[in-house]
């Protein structure tokens, strides 16, 4: 099986690294990468000058999208697909915006699309999503999907820092961009759980209706206060059909108790949850992020390929209907100081800060 | 994919009903149940007088075998592969014991030997445990794999019962067969962890050769004790691989703080950990035992045999020296109502009970 990698940064490069170092009776090898000229010298005869190099080379059975973004990442996945080449992607914003086109080019030039590594980096969750629909109905589906705000709130609860402090340490590690709006005000997380709803439902959640509320407003004091209730707080996407093409989904943070399982998934760890029809609860924990375990999980979906294991072609049936939990649940909410566990919420607005009761 | 069923109880009785559920879509059919005649009015037309009426079937190309025990079990699968049937099993005493043989038949005569149910029931813990292997090293195993024993500790923890009162509790729940001794003194997560430590190490990691303590010494006392030093206690295999050929692994009661995810594993759930080595630290969660999730595990086989996303063999590279925790590890010692942590144990019985401190 011969691969192209289109982005050699982090992940990409990760991914050469792992797949140079399989032996070789794995039989998967990197033919070309594509880069920036700069890592010409680095990359050597597998340096590609353009896409097509990689896209239309007819030596190359599977393309490897590891460069984030939209539009870029969008065009060359649809010529790869449209070359037959399968395509292995850990872009889940490019997936989020586009997945009916993927999976419908790949079906229509009898290729795979493979996403493993776009939710849940190392977590085989997609897989896992995939294999249990085709024997289960999956209702709900909730976890903890974005490892940089969890690697904060952690920080937060466990050493007393405040939001700004967490947040300048987990750059300092690596797990948090220097731009982390995208993290911090849930926009990754909603990607993430339009990509699993779709899948789950066979019908698309559109990413641009999921209610969707920040942990910036998060303090210290609304920390101890939680914690005087005996809740911690924890930043959650969570999604549950309600109807033939409804679903109610959302990302906020959520209070929980120290006796649900979510309360000890701490750090940069991610854990997600899908509730089976026949099997009911699964459960599937690990490195939501992170070079390896993210280049792992695409390095399993091109094995998967290599074994006639990929194929799966998600169509969607009909956009899903999306509204929140904010009528339905108890949250609590804090103004001034003060808080209180109420039943719905209004008004966001209103309050400094709200949480729902998990 | 037409399917023989071996056993029609609740684990067999489960996938028929799961298999006749599917839509004709899915392309499975049940042609033949084989179970004592008292069964012959219920399944009709399909039912098997003998096994060689499904293991010898020409249209049958699954045997799910689903009777448990040994001798008879490794028979009928013995029979069904050299007839080239693939084989379905949640059967973990007999896989246990023929793994290497099994695997072995099933690649001689180009057929599937899947074994997914017979560890964690409804988790897709093997499957991902194979896909683990193929591009990560996995050196080490470890969780609660026995949902009656977890039951049991849950209901003494969280109620205060009696260790008599807590099994009796299980087995009018069904949590619990009538003779639970395989289960409290250890041997059922030990045929487990011999499973999943062989796939994961590619050789044999001898069954007879693995340490195991049950829980039949545990009291109110103990427990209480336990709770005053900041434990609770779970009941754990845990598999390490030490060598090119050895293994340190064990079946024994923990002692774990609230700051494990083991800690929040309650009730019959089941919880497997992976280390592995470019995807960190994996996790699996769900009921480990019980008629649907056993019986989607099965069918899940049946589906990946189908899609062809199931052909994997292990082969015994030779089998692995054992040793246990016992001199390497902190222990907490209990012996007439007194208590103390120790650095290694050289003799259990010199205790009424031992605990190793996780």
């Amino acid at each position: 099986m011969n691969v192209g990698i289109l982005g050699c940064g982090t992940i990409g490069g990760g991914v050469l690294k792992l797949i140079d170092d399989l032996p070789a009776s794995r039989n998967i090898k990197v033919l070309k990468v594509f880069d920036l000229p700069s890592k010409k010298e680095m990359l050597g005869d597998r340096f590609a000058e353009s896409i097509d190099e990689v896209c239309q080379n007819p030596e190359i059975d599977v393309v490897i999208e590891a460069m984030g973004g939209d539009k870029f990442p969008y065009e060359c996945i649809v010529k790869a697909l449209k070359n037959k080449k399968s395509v292995v992607t850990s872009n889940k914003e490019t997936v989020s915006l586009h997945i009916d086109e993927f999976y419908a080019l790949a079906k229509e030039n009898g290729v795979s699309f493979m996403c493993e590594a776009s939710v849940g980096g190392g977590i085989p969750l997609i897989c896992s999503l995939i294999d249990s629909i085709k024997v289960n109905d999956v209702d709900r589906i909730y976890g903890i999907i974005n490892g940089t705000t969890n690697f904060v709130l952690t920080k937060m609860e466990k050493e007393g820092l405040s939001m700004e402090d967490a947040l300048n340490e987990a750059k300092r590690l690596g797990f948090a961009e220097f731009d982390a709006t995208a993290d911090i005000e849930g926009l990754d997380m909603t990607r993430k759980i339009c990509i699993l709803s779709s899948i789950a439902y066979g019908g698309y959640v559109p990413y641009s209706e999921i209610y969707h509320y920040g942990i910036s407003k998060v303090t210290k004091e609304i920390f101890e206060d939680l914690k005087a209730k005996g809740f911690t707080l924890k930043f959650v996407a969570e999604s549950r059909r309600t109807g033939e093409k409804s679903a109610r989904v959302s990302v906020e943070p959520v209070a929980v108790t120290k006796d649900n399982p979510l309360s000890a998934v701490n750090y940069e760890f991610n854990s997600v949850y899908l509730n089976c029809s026949s099997n009911d609860l699964l459960g599937f924990y690990g490195k939501g992020a992170g070079r390896f375990p993210t280049a792992t999980a695409m390095v399993s979906d091109v094995r998967r390929i290599m074994e006639n294991a990929g194929t799966y072609y998600y169509e969607n049936s009909g956009n899903f209907e999306v509204d929140n939990f904010l009528s339905s649940e108890k949250y609590y909410v804090y103004k001034d100081g003060k808080s209180e566990i109420v039943n719905g919420v209004k008004d966001v607005s209103s309050y400094d800060f709200v949480a729902r009761i998990f």
